[in-house]
């Protein structure tokens, strides 16, 4: 009988619901207590030090986040983070995406890219009665949005005055509060250690969000600073950058039910979104822009078929379409399972009816919902316009060319009145994609590309075509874009690398008399595109006036309900706590919260992406099960994460590392629209996993070592 | 930290082994002690009393096996155990199949056909002294075999002098012990209750073998015997049979890690097979002969949508089909995945190995085990051809007029010389399918399963031809298929059923004159037959002479290696027991021994098989957390039982009814030629879903009452 406590274990486990909250550091008193409950070891007080041990050593990356784990300056992050920098460093005589790589030394670090970058956290100041101060009732839309920008990019270039130094902006609660991060920005990045594929994608897109699940997601960077221990662009003779904080990996046995957090740099979630802002993406985006992506990926998997280097410089692309399309499936079967059109109408009708029922105190934010969901249906009207436009418009050597062209246009201007990402400071990132497109852009396929969109595209209304589109195409038919495509991409020469830098930081006048037909293109669709953005961004400036009316009410509600309230993921540095634990996906069946080694062998077929490699098999056949028992694979928790957490280092209640966070599960995905606190869970891949693929399967002694784990 | 224990809880579910062990009665002193371990609250001996409480309320049907849960002969079952019977008295007006029935007195009891029948135990016998009496060294294998047919047909007679009986000779570890069973033959069996298909089939053939599973795979009969309380054949004057004992209803509420145990009539398990044997099945009869049941469910199924009646008549062949093909497919994951082949040779050549080691006192052994190779090896040469042959002479009209004349011969000789099957005792069975077989056959549809048949068999080798079906053909291509099909079928009448009753006893000379085309073909088609029978015969003969022998031997082995030994299922009374629990089907995954009601309305899909009833959804929207969690539906645990034990009463510890054994598991049916201790589950729907379903959804409050549930 002795297997009868399970029941009651199971029943515990699945009444624990996951800890919903991406708590911004501001919020650690509110969240002390709680904290302390569900078992850190550490002072709360002592994550409130954004640069003291250990939130010092959490770093951003941009789009992910990583962790120092050496004083050198070592940094961890997801293989799926970094995996940009292993493609560019990539050839198909020398496959780092498929071989894997370990510099030996210092000395064979490679560089991840101009654009790479490690951000470390230095001071987060409130700017909110600074950016409202330039705000006034008078002001229209695009008015109040400019008067915003222009403030904001005030207080990023006083921000930045000392060099070395990002400053970023981050708005909360639609335009309430307004926090400017500032961070060492280290522009030397190198990749130190990847993994083969075939551990750090174990599984690929088939397993993608998916449990069970057994990927090593795990790579090395290191950060490099000048001598003067300044960041500087790379150089030779750089030096490793010494954090003031770095990780100590755990050496406690993380086990079912243990205390997790993880601090990092998640991007955007929409749990306070209007329910028919909920709408257009559940009835239109998910299903409508998610079947596009499915076809774009077909139309590159075909090309790269037949053609190896286009499936090399297409795979971070395909790799995104696939996580969006596959993540975008994956909330709407959530939204399904849990009803959240319904929840979120019956929240949303919960909250209007409080205000109504405060009368005049009420009013203000009923008369801002009003707004905002007018300003929802002006976006529906035009939105399959917007989006295939923007797609024409953004295609790889098109994109790069407007980005220069654009970049003519605001160079004119002194730094400060620039439109954000023109600026000096953008000048090194806007140079580094115009070389790197070279590894990413092949004129056949991106012909293809164009023309699926175009092909969208004259399939448009006609009050809703673009001038300049319509007179490039001259017709309305597939002739016409194939024409137009032939000629445009077979006379331009800025497919050159070289032809291409020649027009950064060139004058207008040289994109304005080009002959070049691509470049007579991007010139020609600038003012259509002006317009988007302009009808875009008055609709943001009008969105900021009234959502923060509008959300404090909702605020209020929540707390008046007994709900933490916690802003939507922005980017912005977050805390999330919880514990290990599994959940029940469906009736009679529970997913437990650690994979094996056997269970990573039981899916190795042979065939990507289930080809572990034969060293790894190996070492697994010849391990005891105690052995065996001592290095789990992934681990499930019930922390709150979104993308921007990958990479983030997950730790254990006295602030070691136990992991790196690297996905959520298939359930949590409409998490990030309606909050589903039954099935919400990270998965990470377990610093036991790493250290013994570092040890015995791909080795590099010399990290472990640096890492003290030897 | 509360969600830890689970951890160790699951550690120990996972380290629990399933049950192995098909015990017969006689092993009861063996198995006392762990009986009382896994917590048997009756004294151990008293389930040695066959016809004592409780086991006495357990009965065969033939093929599966019931229980007696009232005093007035109310017999539970599985509902796919009554589809025939449920079948056999729907039409396309009057549907029982789709939409359940319920007798509401017991005069609205339905007769489920005239071969139904309820078997009670009566007393068991050993009888291998009498058995190897008739047989010596001399015989070779046609004569050994007929020797112990003659001797188990006169033991047969003897035990059958008293009318109402029907006794049944058991062969045991391949001829080592012979028992006979006597048994109450009940020939007047009702259908009582049966649950529409949306209840007793939910999730149909996708959820055949599957966990989790909602199936309500639960009907009932009652016997019925004459006024004198003897077994009659039907009669409205028949009276309720009123069993020695009948099963009570559980109160306590069975939980995980509980007691449980079945008996029952478990078919055939081959697991004591020589590793040639299992290769014939794992490597030609599964994945051959599957492929062959695929295509003839396909042909059943596109000619039923063009012809409900067609998919009423072969209703229960596509099921027995769809059950072996997936059920064949289920061994050979399950083969590849516990490596079932090497398995099996590596315990072969240790018991070899062991007898070689023993000197002269091996050699018997070791010579009986190379004859029983060079039986294998005989039966594989011919086994393309004896399945052609075989399908061809066993497909529906066919079969039923071959069996008719094949009577006419038997019946030239006295009762006690004539073959099994063909005796006094077996006249009415073969006078019921030659009646029912006009619910069971269309013309249309039997050309297309033998012309499939007749397609493979022109593909055979010109040695293995049969002669009278060359003769019949006149053409060795499709074109002659067609002819002597169309001819065959056009012309006989004896699908209709006056004229195929007709038949039944009537003399030699009817058929052998006869100018029916299909006569003349089951006719000219017998010697072969004969000869075709008559070699498996002489191997049946050689294969009991040699088996035993091996077999002690490997029983003395396991037995050495501290291995309990129980002989393979073989249709006879076996025991079983063990707990209630899930298991671990892979990494990372854990199947929760219960499912709920909340996971059957997870599944209703509106589509059958995922067709719930409505009043059903109702019952369930209408019921508190509360209410539902009391009314489990069905539950795994870790007996070990196959095709047989459907419909075995499952027991808790005081012997009470908990539920309905109906399915193992996906990963347990390899089991059957090689156990699988971690992964062999058995599913049991749940009384307490039984006595809901009558309660609330699809009533039949007097049977509840009947039984003691209200």
């Amino acid at each position: 009988m002795r297997v009868a406590i399970l029941a009651a274990a199971m029943a515990l486990s699945l009444s624990a619901q996951a800890r919903e909250g991406m708590w911004v550091p501001q919020q650690l008193p509110e969240i002390a207590g709680p904290l302390k409950e569900a078992g850190l070891v550490l002072p709360p007080e002592q994550l409130a030090n954004l640069t003291g041990d250990p939130m010092g050593a959490v770093v951003a990356l941009g789009g992910c986040t990583a962790s120092f784990v050496s004083p050198e300056g070592l940094v961890a992050t997801n293989h799926h983070c970094a995996y940009g920098a292993i493609q560019l460093n990539s050839t198909p005589e020398k496959n780092l995406m498929r071989d894997g790589f370990v510099a030996a030394t210092r000395e064979q670090e490679l560089s991840a890219g101009p654009n790479a970058r490690v951000y470390v956290m230095d001071q987060i100041t409130d700017v909110t009665d600074k950016m409202l101060a330039a705000t006034s009732p008078e002001q229209d839309g695009l008015a109040r949005q400019k008067a915003l920008e222009d403030t904001q990019k005030a207080l990023i270039a006083g921000c930045e005055t000392e060099p070395g130094y990002r400053c970023t902006l981050y708005s909360f609660f639609g335009g309430q509060t307004y926090r400017l991060f500032r961070q060492i920005e280290i522009k030397d990045v190198r990749l130190v250690y990847a993994p083969p594929n075939a551990i750090g994608a174990y599984g690929g897109d088939i397993d993608n969000w998916m449990w069970p699940r057994h990927t090593g997601d795990f790579t090395f960077y290191r950060a490099y600073v000048g001598k003067d221990g300044k960041p500087a662009a790379f150089s030779p003779d750089n030096v490793p950058f010494q954090p003031r904080q770095h990780l100590k990996l755990a050496t406690d046995a993380l086990g079912e039910g243990d205390f997790v957090m993880v601090a990092g740099y998640p991007g955007t979630t929409n749990r306070y979104a209007l329910f028919d802002e909920f709408q257009a993406v559940a009835s239109w985006q998910y299903p409508v822009v998610g079947q596009h992506l499915k076809n774009l990926i077909n139309l590159v998997d075909a090309a790269g078929k037949a053609n190896p280097d286009i499936e090399v410089k297409y795979a971070t692309s395909v790799r995104g379409w696939n996580n969006a399309s596959k993540n975008w499936d994956g909330q709407l079967e959530g939204f399904a399972r849990i009803d959240a059109a319904g929840t979120k109408r019956a929240e949303e009708q919960a909250v209007l009816a409080w205000l109504r029922g405060r009368g005049d105190a009420g009013k203000p934010a009923l008369v801002a919902h009003e707004r905002l969901v007018a300003l929802a249906a002006e976006t529906r009207a035009t939105r399959e316009r917007d989006l295939i436009v923007g797609q024409i418009a953004g295609t790889g050597l098109l994109a790069n060319i407007r980005g220069l062209y654009r970049l003519s246009t605001e160079l004119e201007k002194p730094n400060a009145e620039r439109a954000p990402g023109y600026q000096d400071r953008d000048l090194p990132g806007i140079e580094g994609n115009a070389r790197q497109l070279e590894r990413r852009f092949d004129a056949g396929m991106e012909k293809q590309l164009m023309a699926y969109w175009l092909g969208e595209y004259i399939k448009l209304p006609a009050d809703q075509r673009v001038a300049a589109i319509d007179a490039w195409l001259g017709g309305n038919d597939a002739a016409a874009i194939t024409r137009a495509l032939d000629e445009t991409y077979g006379k331009t020469t800025v497919g050159n690398t070289d032809a291409r830098l020649a027009l950064f930081k060139a004058e207008r006048a040289a994109f304005e008399s080009s002959t070049d037909p691509l470049v007579k293109l991007a010139v020609a669709l600038q003012p259509a595109m002006f317009e988007q953005e302009n009808k875009a961004k008055a609709r943001g400036g009008e969105s900021s006036r009234h959502r923060p009316v509008y959300l404090a009410a909702v605020q209020e509600y929540k707390r008046g309900q007994g709900q933490g309230v916690y802003p939507d993921a922005n980017l912005s540095l977050r805390i999330t706590y919880g514990n290990v634990q599994g959940y029940a996906p469906k009736d009679g069946v529970f997913y437990t919260p650690f994979t094996t080694l056997d269970g990573l062998v039981a899916k190795a077929t042979g065939v990507e992406p289930f080809d572990a490699p034969q060293a790894q098999l190996d070492a697994i056949a010849g391990m005891s099960a105690e052995q065996k028992a001592a290095i789990p694979v992934n681990f499930l928790s019930d922390l709150d994460i979104t993308g921007g957490n990958s990479g983030s280092p997950v730790l254990n209640g006295k602030g070691e590392l136990v992991g790196l966070a690297f996905d959520g599960n298939w359930e949590s995905v409409s998490s990030n629209w309606v909050f589903d606190p039954a099935m919400t869970r990270m998965i990470a891949v377990d610093h036991r996993y790493m250290v013994w693929v570092m040890d015995k399967v791909f080795p590099a002694h010399h990290l472990l070592k640096e890492m003290g784990a030897r």
